[in-house]
């Protein structure tokens, strides 16, 4: 095996900022079906979930600037730890757009947004443990990538008929940042799959 | 001659995706004037040719991360790659908003801004092939700079001129977010100006 | 001591790019209180000011790029520079819409968000001479992550006060767009100190 993973805590450092993109998306799913009291505690756990994803970030980022050999390219890891980040922080400022913005009534189609975001976070935390063999990651960014256009074409649909339908244009105004927010957290899962990929073609 | 350029594809891949930005900005000017019925068939042309735009990024980056020997500083083809690409992705995304949001009537200097990024496409698209020689690149990049400038001018004019006059907000939504995103695109393409700046002046 | 900062300059240029933010951040807390006439002239100040900061990015990119010995990575050293330069680009962003937009009143937490800014340039235009002895900067890292957080509390605040108050929705989302991008200029020196941080620990 060409790999010798040199410094271990990378790989579990990754994974754990992974599972907290599961956890955020989950309460993000919960936060569209609550009520404004339940939001609001919803809210608060996804800030904290978010603290704990920026001291994962930290971590790796402190670790890899002190470490003399680490496994991969240390921009690689640099990009990827950052990338993750970017996920857990869009999905909690979306989640806190809703609660400060009082928005009651959301268009049905964010669900559909938030769906592909679940299913983006647990195929990535799926996928980082397996940097570790560098095995099986393949069908990880193809699918990524897949979700990816389909978040577009839901988010295209989602701005076509909101701007149709919503006469009131500061309700416009609200809606509008919390789709775009969940856009580019998105954006940020594909841009992951683009650094584990990077790593994979390097490693190849 | 210090360079020996040792991986001709590179140039030959920049080139193209250079060139696709030539052909996304001439679709958008046509956009402009254009009725409803064109356009959405010139947004799908748009989307054929960001889609080319972005097999191109895509084919140098992973060309990039499996060659051992590149011409110039690896970050340097990865972050005008990305720049490149960068520009066609705007120039897209304001065409399909133009669409998306059925917008009739754009203020005049809208034509100012797409006008600018014609000039700034073709400009980028004549410079690349030159990467292999290095030679007459500093024009390219004073001019776009120049550009630039003038496009941040436009850009300002444009939105005191918008908040002044329009009266609907929910129209004024809709052109900012037009007009945001194409003074976007004239930054990227200074962005690529300055990336290749920076190959020039380590080359020299 | 085993650093030997080999090329002065770049610590010259690091503190006078920082030293504009100074001047930049007092500029623009004079805007808040002056009258339209004034406020031209602060604008047109203020112009100035980002263009010698553009100045100072450019001769540091340069020199970094022709230098073959510099202190640091080179790449932390153009991360910072271009973090810096941020930090003026969106303060001089605001100061321009401001006026552009001709607003008049706007909410008291705006003032909140510019003494925090202040408070961020000082304590940056302080640390910056501190990296050629790396001396003295872990308390600048950590105060500037302090206020970070202190920026964003204020600004979700001004969001849900002014989504609550401001009844004309284009008055609502001119004063979003400035207190967004002032939202940025913090966020561009939490940034900055996190490169700052990010050399400090290489080097330890």
């Amino acid at each position: 095996m060409r790999l010798t993973p040199r410094d271990n805590t990378f790989f579990d450092l990754l994974a754990e900022s992974a599972g907290h993109l599961v956890t955020g998306s989950n309460i993000l799913a919960q936060i569209l079906g609550a009520d404004n009291g339940d939001r609001k505690k919803l809210v608060k756990q996804m800030s904290e979930i978010e603290h704990k994803g920026d001291e994962a970030t930290h971590a790796i980022i402190k670790r890899l600037n002190s470490s003399f050999v680490t496994p991969f390219d240390r921009d690689d890891i640099y990009n990827l730890a950052s990338a993750l980040d970017d996920c857990l922080d869009y999905m909690d400022e979306a989640a806190e757009r809703i609660v400060l913005y009082k928005i009651n009534e959301l268009p049905d189609r964010v669900e559909d947004q938030v769906e592909i975001l679940r299913r983006m976070a647990e195929l990535t935390a799926t996928a980082m443990p397996r940097l570790r063999s560098m095995s099986e990651l393949h069908d990880y960014w193809v699918e990524i990538n897949r979700l990816e256009n389909q978040a577009d074409k839901a988010y295209r649909k989602l701005l076509s008929h909101m701007f149709d339908e919503i006469s009131d244009p500061i309700e416009l105004m609200k809606l509008r940042e919390v789709v775009e927010v969940l856009e580019k957290a998105a954006d940020a899962f594909e841009k992951t799959a683009n650094f584990v990929e990077t790593i994979a073609v390097k490693e190849a």
